[in-house]
Protein backbone atom coordinates (compact mmCIF):
# COMPACT_ATOMS: atom_id res chain seq x y z
CA UNK A 1 0.00 0.00 0.00
CA UNK A 2 1.48 3.39 -0.74
CA UNK A 3 1.45 6.41 1.23
CA UNK A 4 0.33 9.78 0.29
CA UNK A 5 3.93 12.02 0.94
CA UNK A 6 3.10 15.72 1.78
CA UNK A 7 5.05 18.94 1.93
CA UNK A 8 4.13 18.79 5.79
CA UNK A 9 2.66 16.59 7.88
CA UNK A 10 0.32 18.01 10.68
CA UNK A 11 -0.72 15.52 13.62
CA UNK A 12 -4.00 15.72 11.52
CA UNK A 13 -2.79 14.72 8.59
CA UNK A 14 -0.85 11.85 10.14
CA UNK A 15 -4.10 10.44 11.89
CA UNK A 16 -6.04 10.42 8.56
CA UNK A 17 -3.15 8.65 7.24
CA UNK A 18 -3.45 6.14 9.50
CA UNK A 19 -7.59 6.03 9.15
CA UNK A 20 -7.26 5.45 5.56
CA UNK A 21 -4.44 2.46 6.18
CA UNK A 22 -6.94 1.24 8.35
CA UNK A 23 -9.76 1.51 5.34
CA UNK A 24 -7.38 -0.41 2.86
CA UNK A 25 -7.07 -3.17 5.17
CA UNK A 26 -10.43 -3.52 5.85
CA UNK A 27 -11.69 -4.09 1.80
CA UNK A 28 -9.99 -7.34 2.39
CA UNK A 29 -13.03 -8.47 4.19
CA UNK A 30 -14.86 -8.82 0.24
CA UNK A 31 -12.52 -12.03 -0.42
CA UNK A 32 -13.43 -13.77 2.92
CA UNK A 33 -16.02 -16.11 1.52
CA UNK A 34 -18.54 -18.01 3.50
CA UNK A 35 -20.29 -21.21 3.66
CA UNK A 36 -24.10 -19.89 2.60
CA UNK A 37 -24.35 -18.79 -0.98
CA UNK A 38 -26.95 -15.74 -1.96
CA UNK A 39 -30.45 -16.36 -1.96
CA UNK A 40 -30.63 -17.34 -5.87
CA UNK A 41 -27.77 -19.89 -4.93
CA UNK A 42 -25.48 -18.39 -7.75
CA UNK A 43 -22.73 -18.54 -5.66
CA UNK A 44 -21.22 -18.49 -1.90
CA UNK A 45 -21.46 -15.17 -0.32
CA UNK A 46 -18.81 -12.80 1.03
CA UNK A 47 -18.10 -11.34 4.47
CA UNK A 48 -18.18 -7.43 3.36
CA UNK A 49 -22.01 -7.87 1.63
CA UNK A 50 -22.89 -10.60 4.22
CA UNK A 51 -21.89 -7.46 6.81
CA UNK A 52 -24.17 -4.81 4.52
CA UNK A 53 -26.71 -7.36 4.30
CA UNK A 54 -27.27 -7.68 8.30
CA UNK A 55 -26.79 -3.98 9.07
CA UNK A 56 -29.64 -3.79 6.22
CA UNK A 57 -31.94 -6.48 8.23
CA UNK A 58 -31.16 -4.32 11.33
CA UNK A 59 -32.80 -1.15 9.84
CA UNK A 60 -35.78 -3.27 8.46
CA UNK A 61 -36.09 -5.53 11.63
CA UNK A 62 -35.43 -3.47 14.19
CA UNK A 63 -38.99 -3.38 15.62
CA UNK A 64 -38.70 -6.56 16.39
CA UNK A 65 -35.93 -6.16 18.88
CA UNK A 66 -37.07 -5.51 22.49
CA UNK A 67 -38.35 -1.75 23.70
CA UNK A 68 -35.50 0.62 23.69
CA UNK A 69 -32.59 -1.00 21.86
CA UNK A 70 -30.20 1.36 20.34
CA UNK A 71 -30.59 -0.13 16.42
CA UNK A 72 -28.18 2.37 15.34
CA UNK A 73 -25.69 0.52 17.29
CA UNK A 74 -26.76 -2.84 16.09
CA UNK A 75 -26.30 -1.48 12.64
CA UNK A 76 -22.52 -0.05 13.58
CA UNK A 77 -21.74 -3.85 15.77
CA UNK A 78 -22.90 -5.87 12.49
CA UNK A 79 -20.66 -3.50 10.30
CA UNK A 80 -17.53 -4.61 12.14
CA UNK A 81 -18.83 -7.56 13.29
CA UNK A 82 -16.68 -9.77 11.24
CA UNK A 83 -13.77 -7.91 10.35
CA UNK A 84 -11.52 -10.17 12.48
CA UNK A 85 -12.55 -12.62 10.12
CA UNK A 86 -9.86 -10.80 7.69
CA UNK A 87 -7.35 -12.95 9.54
CA UNK A 88 -8.87 -15.65 11.28
CA UNK A 89 -11.26 -16.92 8.39
CA UNK A 90 -15.16 -17.83 8.09
CA UNK A 91 -15.89 -20.53 10.46
CA UNK A 92 -18.85 -23.20 9.76
CA UNK A 93 -20.59 -22.74 13.32
CA UNK A 94 -21.84 -26.40 13.20
CA UNK A 95 -18.24 -27.21 13.60
CA UNK A 96 -18.07 -27.39 17.37
CA UNK A 97 -14.20 -28.08 17.58
CA UNK A 98 -13.31 -25.00 14.82
CA UNK A 99 -15.46 -23.05 16.26
CA UNK A 100 -13.59 -23.37 19.78
CA UNK A 101 -10.31 -22.57 18.15
CA UNK A 102 -11.05 -19.99 16.24
CA UNK A 103 -11.91 -17.77 19.39
CA UNK A 104 -8.10 -17.60 19.69
CA UNK A 105 -7.64 -16.98 16.21
CA UNK A 106 -10.34 -13.82 16.29
CA UNK A 107 -8.78 -12.35 19.45
CA UNK A 108 -5.21 -12.08 17.99
CA UNK A 109 -6.97 -11.04 14.96
CA UNK A 110 -8.69 -8.20 16.95
CA UNK A 111 -5.43 -7.03 18.79
CA UNK A 112 -4.09 -6.37 14.75
CA UNK A 113 -6.61 -5.33 12.98
CA UNK A 114 -8.09 -2.57 15.36
CA UNK A 115 -4.54 -1.46 16.61
CA UNK A 116 -4.19 -0.16 12.90
CA UNK A 117 -6.87 2.73 14.00
CA UNK A 118 -5.68 5.78 15.86
CA UNK A 119 -5.96 4.58 19.68
CA UNK A 120 -9.30 6.47 20.11
CA UNK A 121 -10.76 4.74 17.56
CA UNK A 122 -9.39 1.53 17.94
CA UNK A 123 -11.07 1.39 21.42
CA UNK A 124 -14.51 2.51 20.12
CA UNK A 125 -14.07 -0.22 17.16
CA UNK A 126 -12.91 -3.35 19.28
CA UNK A 127 -15.54 -2.46 22.31
CA UNK A 128 -17.99 -2.73 19.69
CA UNK A 129 -16.71 -6.07 18.57
CA UNK A 130 -16.65 -7.72 22.22
CA UNK A 131 -19.82 -6.35 22.75
CA UNK A 132 -20.83 -8.32 19.78
CA UNK A 133 -19.59 -11.31 21.19
CA UNK A 134 -20.60 -11.20 24.59
CA UNK A 135 -24.08 -11.04 23.92
CA UNK A 136 -24.93 -9.30 27.00
CA UNK A 137 -26.83 -6.64 26.14
CA UNK A 138 -30.10 -5.85 23.83
CA UNK A 139 -28.12 -4.69 20.98
CA UNK A 140 -25.60 -7.21 20.63
CA UNK A 141 -28.34 -10.09 21.46
CA UNK A 142 -30.34 -8.62 18.23
CA UNK A 143 -27.19 -8.22 15.88
CA UNK A 144 -26.17 -11.56 16.49
CA UNK A 145 -30.01 -13.26 16.12
CA UNK A 146 -29.61 -11.24 12.88
CA UNK A 147 -26.27 -12.80 12.33
CA UNK A 148 -27.36 -16.25 12.69
CA UNK A 149 -31.06 -15.48 10.65
CA UNK A 150 -29.50 -14.52 7.32
CA UNK A 151 -27.90 -17.72 6.77
CA UNK A 152 -31.34 -19.89 7.79
CA UNK A 153 -32.79 -17.65 5.34
CA UNK A 154 -30.62 -18.29 2.64
CA UNK A 155 -30.23 -21.85 3.07
CA UNK A 156 -34.41 -21.89 3.46
CA UNK A 157 -34.64 -20.34 -0.07
CA UNK A 158 -31.74 -22.57 -1.98
CA UNK A 159 -33.74 -25.91 -1.19
CA UNK A 160 -31.50 -26.08 2.56
CA UNK A 161 -28.43 -24.98 0.76
CA UNK A 162 -25.34 -25.90 2.91
CA UNK A 163 -27.52 -28.14 5.11
CA UNK A 164 -27.76 -31.47 2.80
CA UNK A 165 -24.38 -30.15 1.94
CA UNK A 166 -22.68 -30.73 5.48
CA UNK A 167 -25.19 -32.86 6.82
CA UNK A 168 -26.79 -30.82 9.17
CA UNK A 169 -29.90 -32.40 10.94
CA UNK A 170 -32.85 -29.99 11.73
CA UNK A 171 -32.13 -30.09 15.70
CA UNK A 172 -28.71 -29.03 15.21
CA UNK A 173 -30.52 -25.24 13.13
CA UNK A 174 -32.76 -25.58 16.35
CA UNK A 175 -29.93 -25.24 18.81
CA UNK A 176 -29.16 -22.00 16.55
CA UNK A 177 -32.47 -20.66 16.29
CA UNK A 178 -32.21 -20.24 20.38
CA UNK A 179 -30.16 -17.61 19.43
CA UNK A 180 -32.34 -15.55 17.12
CA UNK A 181 -35.15 -16.21 19.89
CA UNK A 182 -32.98 -14.36 22.59
CA UNK A 183 -32.36 -11.66 20.53
CA UNK A 184 -36.00 -11.32 18.96
CA UNK A 185 -38.91 -13.64 20.05
CA UNK A 186 -40.97 -12.64 16.92
CA UNK A 187 -37.77 -13.57 14.72
CA UNK A 188 -37.01 -16.50 16.96
CA UNK A 189 -40.69 -17.72 15.98
CA UNK A 190 -40.37 -17.14 12.78
CA UNK A 191 -36.73 -19.18 12.07
CA UNK A 192 -38.52 -22.03 13.89
CA UNK A 193 -40.88 -22.21 11.31
CA UNK A 194 -38.88 -22.15 8.54
CA UNK A 195 -36.89 -24.97 9.87
CA UNK A 196 -40.24 -26.67 10.09
CA UNK A 197 -41.13 -25.90 6.32
CA UNK A 198 -37.58 -26.75 5.36
CA UNK A 199 -38.46 -30.54 6.68
CA UNK A 200 -41.78 -30.96 5.25
CA UNK A 201 -40.17 -29.88 1.64
CA UNK A 202 -37.68 -32.66 2.32
CA UNK A 203 -34.47 -29.94 2.58
CA UNK A 204 -33.34 -30.67 6.06
CA UNK A 205 -33.28 -33.72 7.99
CA UNK A 206 -34.45 -34.28 11.55
CA UNK B 1 -39.88 -16.55 -3.82
CA UNK B 2 -41.49 -18.81 -0.78
CA UNK B 3 -43.79 -17.47 1.57
CA UNK B 4 -44.36 -18.90 5.19
CA UNK B 5 -48.10 -19.92 5.36
CA UNK B 6 -49.41 -19.97 8.95
CA UNK B 7 -52.31 -21.26 10.62
CA UNK B 8 -52.69 -17.93 12.05
CA UNK B 9 -52.46 -14.58 10.09
CA UNK B 10 -52.44 -11.25 12.62
CA UNK B 11 -51.28 -8.34 11.24
CA UNK B 12 -48.42 -8.47 12.64
CA UNK B 13 -47.21 -11.60 10.94
CA UNK B 14 -48.72 -9.84 7.85
CA UNK B 15 -46.30 -6.63 8.37
CA UNK B 16 -43.02 -9.19 9.14
CA UNK B 17 -44.14 -11.54 6.49
CA UNK B 18 -43.60 -7.70 3.97
CA UNK B 19 -40.31 -7.05 5.46
CA UNK B 20 -38.88 -10.11 5.07
CA UNK B 21 -40.03 -10.29 1.28
CA UNK B 22 -38.56 -6.56 0.51
CA UNK B 23 -35.00 -8.43 2.75
CA UNK B 24 -34.93 -11.39 0.10
CA UNK B 25 -35.37 -8.94 -2.78
CA UNK B 26 -32.67 -6.40 -1.50
CA UNK B 27 -29.99 -9.57 -1.76
CA UNK B 28 -29.94 -8.77 -5.79
CA UNK B 29 -27.86 -6.14 -4.87
CA UNK B 30 -25.17 -8.58 -4.42
CA UNK B 31 -25.10 -9.47 -7.80
CA UNK B 32 -24.96 -5.70 -9.05
CA UNK B 33 -21.11 -5.18 -10.50
CA UNK B 34 -19.61 -2.18 -10.48
CA UNK B 35 -16.68 -0.74 -12.94
CA UNK B 36 -13.87 -0.18 -9.89
CA UNK B 37 -12.36 -3.09 -9.07
CA UNK B 38 -11.25 -4.14 -4.88
CA UNK B 39 -8.19 -2.65 -3.18
CA UNK B 40 -6.08 -5.40 -4.69
CA UNK B 41 -7.37 -5.39 -7.93
CA UNK B 42 -8.73 -9.02 -8.19
CA UNK B 43 -11.88 -8.31 -9.13
CA UNK B 44 -15.07 -5.78 -9.56
CA UNK B 45 -16.56 -4.55 -6.93
CA UNK B 46 -20.02 -5.38 -6.24
CA UNK B 47 -22.68 -3.04 -4.88
CA UNK B 48 -23.55 -5.15 -1.65
CA UNK B 49 -19.87 -4.94 -0.59
CA UNK B 50 -19.50 -1.23 -1.88
CA UNK B 51 -22.66 -0.02 0.49
CA UNK B 52 -20.88 -1.90 3.00
CA UNK B 53 -17.65 -0.24 2.53
CA UNK B 54 -18.44 3.23 2.43
CA UNK B 55 -20.32 2.84 5.51
CA UNK B 56 -17.54 1.62 7.07
CA UNK B 57 -15.69 5.05 5.70
CA UNK B 58 -18.25 6.91 7.58
CA UNK B 59 -17.73 4.88 10.48
CA UNK B 60 -13.82 5.49 10.02
CA UNK B 61 -14.00 9.13 8.64
CA UNK B 62 -17.34 10.96 10.52
CA UNK B 63 -14.78 13.02 12.24
CA UNK B 64 -13.87 14.63 9.04
CA UNK B 65 -17.60 15.70 8.10
CA UNK B 66 -18.79 19.20 9.51
CA UNK B 67 -19.43 19.33 13.13
CA UNK B 68 -22.68 18.67 13.89
CA UNK B 69 -22.99 15.73 11.26
CA UNK B 70 -24.84 12.66 12.51
CA UNK B 71 -22.66 10.47 11.60
CA UNK B 72 -25.55 7.15 11.78
CA UNK B 73 -27.77 9.33 9.59
CA UNK B 74 -24.71 8.78 6.58
CA UNK B 75 -24.29 5.25 7.18
CA UNK B 76 -27.75 4.80 6.92
CA UNK B 77 -28.02 6.63 3.93
CA UNK B 78 -24.68 4.78 2.44
CA UNK B 79 -26.53 0.96 3.33
CA UNK B 80 -29.67 1.81 0.79
CA UNK B 81 -28.13 4.28 -1.57
CA UNK B 82 -27.54 2.02 -4.25
CA UNK B 83 -30.49 -0.09 -3.50
CA UNK B 84 -32.29 1.54 -6.53
CA UNK B 85 -29.62 -0.09 -8.85
CA UNK B 86 -31.24 -3.70 -8.38
CA UNK B 87 -33.61 -2.35 -11.50
CA UNK B 88 -31.03 0.96 -12.75
CA UNK B 89 -27.98 -1.01 -12.61
CA UNK B 90 -24.72 1.19 -11.97
CA UNK B 91 -23.82 4.10 -14.53
CA UNK B 92 -20.12 4.98 -15.00
CA UNK B 93 -20.36 8.82 -13.36
CA UNK B 94 -17.79 9.72 -16.38
CA UNK B 95 -20.39 8.94 -19.43
CA UNK B 96 -22.39 12.35 -18.99
CA UNK B 97 -25.45 10.74 -21.40
CA UNK B 98 -26.01 7.52 -19.56
CA UNK B 99 -25.88 9.88 -15.80
CA UNK B 100 -28.88 11.81 -17.10
CA UNK B 101 -30.62 8.60 -18.48
CA UNK B 102 -29.96 7.31 -14.91
CA UNK B 103 -32.13 9.56 -13.66
CA UNK B 104 -35.89 8.24 -14.90
CA UNK B 105 -34.68 4.73 -14.52
CA UNK B 106 -33.65 5.38 -10.80
CA UNK B 107 -36.46 6.95 -10.12
CA UNK B 108 -38.66 4.04 -11.18
CA UNK B 109 -36.66 1.82 -9.60
CA UNK B 110 -37.45 3.15 -6.32
CA UNK B 111 -41.30 3.17 -6.77
CA UNK B 112 -41.22 -0.10 -7.47
CA UNK B 113 -38.13 -1.14 -4.53
CA UNK B 114 -39.03 0.83 -1.64
CA UNK B 115 -43.19 0.12 -2.19
CA UNK B 116 -42.34 -3.34 -1.63
CA UNK B 117 -41.92 -2.17 2.61
CA UNK B 118 -44.55 -1.79 5.14
CA UNK B 119 -45.86 1.45 4.09
CA UNK B 120 -44.29 3.88 7.08
CA UNK B 121 -40.52 2.07 6.61
CA UNK B 122 -41.07 2.50 2.44
CA UNK B 123 -41.66 6.45 3.64
CA UNK B 124 -38.79 6.36 5.54
CA UNK B 125 -35.90 4.13 3.40
CA UNK B 126 -37.09 6.51 0.21
CA UNK B 127 -36.74 10.09 2.36
CA UNK B 128 -32.81 8.57 2.64
CA UNK B 129 -32.14 8.11 -0.83
CA UNK B 130 -33.87 10.88 -2.16
CA UNK B 131 -31.85 12.92 0.88
CA UNK B 132 -28.60 11.65 -0.54
CA UNK B 133 -29.67 12.32 -4.25
CA UNK B 134 -29.98 15.79 -3.10
CA UNK B 135 -27.46 16.44 -1.22
CA UNK B 136 -28.96 19.82 0.47
CA UNK B 137 -27.98 18.35 4.00
CA UNK B 138 -24.54 17.73 5.79
CA UNK B 139 -25.11 14.13 6.36
CA UNK B 140 -26.05 13.76 2.11
CA UNK B 141 -22.92 15.81 0.93
CA UNK B 142 -20.61 13.73 3.04
CA UNK B 143 -22.39 10.61 1.72
CA UNK B 144 -22.10 11.39 -1.43
CA UNK B 145 -18.33 12.91 -0.95
CA UNK B 146 -17.11 8.96 0.61
CA UNK B 147 -18.97 7.35 -2.23
CA UNK B 148 -17.01 9.23 -4.45
CA UNK B 149 -13.95 8.84 -2.42
CA UNK B 150 -14.38 5.15 -2.45
CA UNK B 151 -13.81 4.61 -6.45
CA UNK B 152 -10.60 7.02 -6.15
CA UNK B 153 -8.92 5.34 -3.25
CA UNK B 154 -9.30 1.90 -5.33
CA UNK B 155 -7.70 3.76 -8.63
CA UNK B 156 -5.24 5.08 -6.67
CA UNK B 157 -4.22 1.79 -5.45
CA UNK B 158 -4.73 -0.67 -8.84
CA UNK B 159 -2.71 1.76 -10.70
CA UNK B 160 -5.15 3.74 -11.63
CA UNK B 161 -7.69 0.95 -12.53
CA UNK B 162 -10.66 2.06 -14.59
CA UNK B 163 -9.26 5.51 -15.44
CA UNK B 164 -7.00 4.31 -17.92
CA UNK B 165 -9.34 1.71 -19.08
CA UNK B 166 -12.19 3.84 -19.71
CA UNK B 167 -9.49 7.19 -21.16
CA UNK B 168 -10.43 9.40 -17.80
CA UNK B 169 -7.96 12.23 -17.59
CA UNK B 170 -7.43 14.46 -14.33
CA UNK B 171 -9.48 16.94 -14.99
CA UNK B 172 -12.64 14.84 -14.84
CA UNK B 173 -11.32 12.88 -12.07
CA UNK B 174 -10.74 16.60 -10.13
CA UNK B 175 -14.53 17.33 -11.05
CA UNK B 176 -15.81 14.44 -9.31
CA UNK B 177 -13.25 15.90 -6.29
CA UNK B 178 -15.16 19.26 -5.87
CA UNK B 179 -18.37 16.51 -4.87
CA UNK B 180 -15.56 15.33 -2.37
CA UNK B 181 -14.56 18.97 -1.28
CA UNK B 182 -18.36 20.05 -0.54
CA UNK B 183 -18.83 16.67 1.74
CA UNK B 184 -15.71 17.09 3.53
CA UNK B 185 -12.64 19.79 3.30
CA UNK B 186 -9.44 17.11 4.59
CA UNK B 187 -10.72 14.43 2.64
CA UNK B 188 -10.98 16.61 -0.50
CA UNK B 189 -7.54 18.24 0.37
CA UNK B 190 -6.71 14.21 0.47
CA UNK B 191 -8.35 13.33 -2.90
CA UNK B 192 -6.60 16.29 -5.01
CA UNK B 193 -3.34 15.05 -3.71
CA UNK B 194 -4.01 11.31 -4.51
CA UNK B 195 -5.02 12.81 -8.16
CA UNK B 196 -1.97 14.62 -8.80
CA UNK B 197 0.66 11.43 -7.41
CA UNK B 198 -2.03 9.27 -9.89
CA UNK B 199 -0.97 11.82 -12.33
CA UNK B 200 2.94 12.13 -11.30
CA UNK B 201 3.08 7.73 -11.15
CA UNK B 202 2.08 7.97 -15.14
CA UNK B 203 -1.05 6.57 -13.68
CA UNK B 204 -3.68 9.32 -15.06
CA UNK B 205 -3.31 11.23 -17.79
CA UNK B 206 -3.85 15.45 -17.98
CA1 LIG C 1 -23.97 4.33 -7.43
Amino acid sequence: MHRVSRVTSAPEEDRLNTQIAFALEIDKLKRVIRRNSLMDGSRRENDAEHSWYVGMLAMILGEHAPPGTDVQRVVAMLLVHDLVEIDAGDTFIYDAAAVAAQLEAERAAADRIFALLPPDQATLFRELWEEFEARETVEARFAKALDRFAPILANHHTEGGTWPLFKVRADQVREKVKIIEEGSASLGAYAYELVDLSVRRGHLSE
